[in-house]
């Protein structure tokens, strides 16, 4: 297989073993944003967990799901392509944080991603808990509001916590939607399950025309379907995806901060995100791995493998369009 | 969403986060048996394994359930409505044990639940080992013989180990049948699969009436045919839900005594259980939970959901029959 | 041995097995803070982490503290008497928090110490990361300042972390002395260790009178010689005593957020705890418990045990001063 | 049951409990080769994971795998019949290995294989990493080349590793296929997954007539026209049946050296497994069990179930054909 | 180094790797009870933990030390000698017990013991919980009480738990002394510490001469110096020797029901038990390994260690005497 | 305090989180071998352990010791200064290696510290197994044989194993002393303990001249003493230190291939090595941390502060011979 020869190229476990050499996403170059030359695609750590209301330990996400990245190889056997042949691709590390301050982490963040997006690079990002997609959905959707396909076990569509606290990782897409920069009528969300505190969020949601998808529905659908569904929804304009791994049955990620029973496997996941071929993917992140949480690094080897499937539509998208 | 104001509601996570406040099964109040008034349907814990003939630690199990229930909100998200809005459950607390002796154990479990029985509660047990069912078929089947719904990898209907030992978690439905307290005949068993030392429990559940139904016959049924089937077995009757947790596969469930590879999935054993829709089921347990072969907690999560889906029913059916 | 009669006494082991019963510290009543009447010491959790500048967890601590310290009887082997005798003590929940805002935690926090102090309670608490200390300090110290004898790895003596941030975990020791609610002149740090960022914790210790003692002096000294000199650092003045669980070496405690190497054993620190003796000690806590870092439960149990040697004095001082 | 009274037994669970007693595949007797008479099947481990070129530790397989293998009792509940009453099986020890030097293991493993089977003994044996079921091939391929049914994720059909190195467990069929011990036009490969690092395995295949087949055409064809196809590649010529426990999802599986997010449930293997009655296996291995990446010993417990499927065919075979 | 011709000997590292090979106790050969001959010192499994009032697991004990003993060669690094050379060792399997009946349990260990004690073989077990001492205890001290020298952190001369029951790990030595197969007048506890129910097992054991030292006390007189008093109060009389691992500290012994914080180190264990040199050893045990509280195997390889130390003694006792 | 303003340092944990930015060594920069100028001492990893006779995993220890040194700031606490402001040092990235080849791989390593050596720089290594350590001390004893201080709880001074293969994690020393490269008169063992195969290392140290100190005479003369003989031995000489993550305890060190019981603890080790001051330090190695065997990351952390104390020694020796 022929390799670009402008492009990036990951190291391969047939030169260097996968356990040595530099650790990074997918092993590709690191590169500093204030260096970026040319790159379509950017992999984004995210190491914040401030929006937690439970169990914490995202902000340790981005480092073990670079580590396990480095399990996958530079061919999609599916597609029998290589993202790197389509797309200029590289780490741009890991976005400044605050672990002391949630407004300073959010601006922060918010300020890494704008210039990303400033340099013509998309983001896939790791979390990082999920209201790390807020600072994202303002850079991507700061010129007009774009569409979602959002996997989760949780809607994250809440008014506030603990008394009036509008920022937390149960919250992010209603602020999103609030503020602009998503567009609640070119948003789906698929896999939604578990015990609820109340309706609110689904009525949230259906004012905003949200397709809110219960897993149920999701699986009675089947995966086909569900993503014909999902591909009308957001039409051609650009679009987000954001993958909560908790969307995950707990058995395949238990390192995460509010597992639920009863999840998809990854392989449906795997079919799901095959489904957004041909959306204009401008943004993504897959969230809320929490490493304390599975030391056996399971969690983070399928949320790497997300990142894989989605970099790997991602790439053709870029190919397509230049 | 309105909440009964008589009945006991538990704490919500929006208020004080999961990982604090008392633990108890779902964040409900803990009320005495002695202090019991109107309760309907009650929560037990029975932490003890002296029953148990291979991995032991199934006495650790409602302490972890209790701890992982806090996952667990007030609203199912299928049926739309709160099992507290529908009857007053509380935590009763754990039966009373003894490790160091089995038949002072079995007893002063017995006198318990008899207790909970006598006071028109329904009891909800969290085990302990499969031998726990029996003091508690001993109480709910006290007047007469209850049915039963039976989830499980093993059928429990054996003789006797070790040379004529008739009491262990691998005989407790066989000494229930005979002692009259369950129904063989308005019993069914779903999800049997695993090597057998021989098949003597399949002629003693022959003998008696029992519906035998292997894995493999119910995934080609489906779980709607096979709940189906299940509710004819039982009928309108007094039932008895029993749920062993390895009748999951140990992927979702390592943290048992017994594990057989290639069990249900949560989701399937989810739908199994709403298939119990409609029936009257007087009690229940989720037994063979055993914390220290899983640190994790998912085990005990999948055994707080399972109790969840029963809870749901059962305050659905007490609600219906005020 | 004779049990008082008017204190509360906790659940005993020969009367319900240990992993049975309801869960609280040393398995004491579970008393709210409004109902609290006659308490001398007050048993509390602080369920919260925000301070927390590297790994996380903490905020998980009284829940496993709680667990562990199950594993804690009622007579002191080496003193031979027991506080429940001595002293009333009970379990009074845990403070309420905050996750997703630092102020508002911190004020919560703080008006729940207040209200314990308000009652005539001594808090002995259990956190949650080093800054929870800071709102104790306020409550206890808000009258005149405190003497405190703190066993740690670090001096948590900083001005500020990621460009300003002043209330981090590895400050509230500088924040309780600018606030004049700790006094730098009685207060002792015991068992310095690890690199360092640079040297200003020593530098603003020295201004302010602390006496900074490295775990290498300690060494040397021997600990009937360390405490000689910390009982006259503090005198007879009210203070307050501080252990964090960083201050044994990871082996004892793997989980907390900031392990260093080369720390004392449990057995030193009974030692040097139990050198307390005599002193007034009207608050204390155990500090930086992080379970996910720790599923075995030791660093819980460790922790447990520091609470029950420092609870035995404030008992004896408690029934001394009477 | 009647057991046949000539044949190997293994210890009941209901006489010696399983964790107790001598371990050994299945709780049978271990025999040494140079003792081994009228012995249909010997059971064996190949504790040696020296062409692994990524994380280590299949060299631990055999030991786990023997422990977790007294969970299997004496009759498959499918098929009703125990092999111990069709065929006489020993556990016949370890293969004698070499850590320190992989020439001289290959060396010394073949020399026992083909050992076993001048003896007439059919091996199943327990890895160990992939590349030993290079040495049991030229074994039982030695006189002629056998056909093959493979699960993996991946075709280990690879040339060379880190600059040439022909030998590692990337590479075991492409050389048995060169040494013309493995038939690659009687040979077929299911589950295929995961990126690749190209497409030369493919080429490879192609080249010799392996039937390469991709998880998703398996999972879209279902098992049974799956092994209908298998059973038509195979025919009745002796088949070498390799069990990779990657094939296995990480869930089941994390257990392993290389995980592939996405694959087979156990559930889905024993199905594919029972569809190879009737093919003559001649021997078979079940390989790339890692016992320090899951301590809790679930990847064994697979591992030794898909042994017993495989056991159970090998028996009804040997019977079959007395 | 010779190798004595006619005893049994180990299989060595050098030769098979000592994670391959069968799995025994030093890796020795195994030897039923019934084909003893010659044997000098028989290491014996007692895999039951029907005794054990908290957490469970002691009856996994015995087959996990024998997997960490493989780590264990054949010299002693300070004696400079083979306990081989010295003696005829073997590892007699597992006493047969009964997991469901505590009865029945004691009943058939004790037929055990005495069989090899009438065989004229020193027993040294490996638990199973400190219950499992009593039936030993009746063998070796059924013709006259033994003395006993007994590492521990708890005296378990408690009379009874749970309203009345007497046979627990926590009353072995007061039975022993009662029913006269243990002398109390020689015997002295070691390293008692951690909180207590009350101070009746000291009224028992001062009643009965019992010299209980605290670790306190060990620790201020040192190693030598408690030996000499240990070596005192037993005298050239036969002895027994009892070490339950929880007298180490939790870090070094995570896995036991009963972790006291501030124990032993295995170095401080090492000195004492070195110091039993010339105590004439009749029987020895190292109880309470509970291997589901610890994956790593730590806890397991320090008894593994413990059993060393003591067989070395012992065999250079036999050598003497013969 | 002042930083120098020529040579690396590394990123600061008051800036960016210690779970944030890039992995390496001590947050220094990574450099390139080719790109190396004016470098003093080079952090190395060495993932490689084809050398290991029993539990394998090494190869994985420099990408945990690589993040757990995240752990380690700048200045040294009893030192009160910072290497970084005595020497240039950076993180050399890992020597190429081959998993599937001993001796390509001993080819490969020996190639890369030839290269350090030749661009004066000396290195500073993590293992990897202690075969690591022979192409080390050919490149840095390349010209003259070095010295060494050796901490360990076995000699590797092994002849051969499995009949003859003289290449493994036991011999390496025994190799470098009959190449020439080390001086067994100017080599000094401490810490050695646990049982042993034989006697043969002892008397091959002993025809070379090497100081074996067993862990009983260490801790009989103490860290003092033992350092003032170590200075003895090794002289003014170039020096290698190699440091046995071995000669720590399992409880602190679990995470290693050949653990032995009752080793030091990391503060005896820090106060060893602390005794190396004014050594000439040319070359050193910490070696044996095996991640699978400890997900706490305990072990690394001990690893990374035992380079960090070399590194401080090693700086300092720089800065006074420059």
């Amino acid at each position: 297989m022929n390799q670009n020869k402008t492009f990036h190229q990951p190291i391969s476990g047939m030169d260097v073993p996968r356990y040595a050499g530099p650790v990074s996403f997918m092993r590709l170059p690191q590169v500093a944003i204030e260096a970026a030359r040319d790159i379509d695609i950017g992999l984004i750590g995210v190491p914040w967990d401030g929006g937690t209301t439970n169990r914490p330990g995202a902000r340790h996400g981005p480092r073990q799901i670079r580590e396990m990245s480095a399990m996958i190889r530079r061919v999609h056997h599916v597609h029998r392509t290589s993202p790197y042949d389509l797309a200029n691709v590289a780490d741009l590390g890991d976005a400044p944080v605050n672990p002391a301050d949630l407004d300073d982490a959010l601006a922060r963040i918010e300020r890494f991603f704008k210039a990303v997006v400033a340099n013509g690079i998309r983001p896939l990002a790791a979390g990082g808990d999920h209201l790390c997609s807020l600072p994202s959905l303002r850079a991507v959707g700061g010129l007009r509001p774009v569409g979602m396909v959002h996997f989760d076990a949780h809607s994250d569509l809440w008014d506030s916590y603990f008394g009036g606290f509008k920022l937390t990782h149960g919250t992010p897409f209603a602020r999103a939607i609030e503020e602009g920069v998503l567009d609640g009528g070119r948003t789906i969300q698929i896999g939604l399950r578990g015990s609820v505190y109340d309706l609110e969020d689904r009525a949230f949601g259906a004012r905003h025309g949200v397709r809110m998808m219960d897993i149920e529905e999701a699986l009675t659908l089947g995966p086909d379907k569900v993503m014909e569904i999902a591909r009308s929804v957001v039409g051609d304009e650009p679009t987000y995806v954001s993958f909560d791994i908790d969307c995950l049955d707990p058995a395949f990620a238990p390192g995460t901060g509010t597992p639920e029973a009863g999840g998809f496997t990854p392989r449906e996941a795997q079919s799901l995100l095959r489904g957004l071929k041909g959306v204009d993917i401008v943004g993504a992140d897959v969230v809320e791995v929490s490493p304390p949480f599975d030391p056996s690094g399971n969690t983070a080897l399928n949320a790497a493998t997300m990142m894989w499937e989605i970099l790997c539509l991602m790439a053709e998208n870029v190919a397509r369009r230049r």
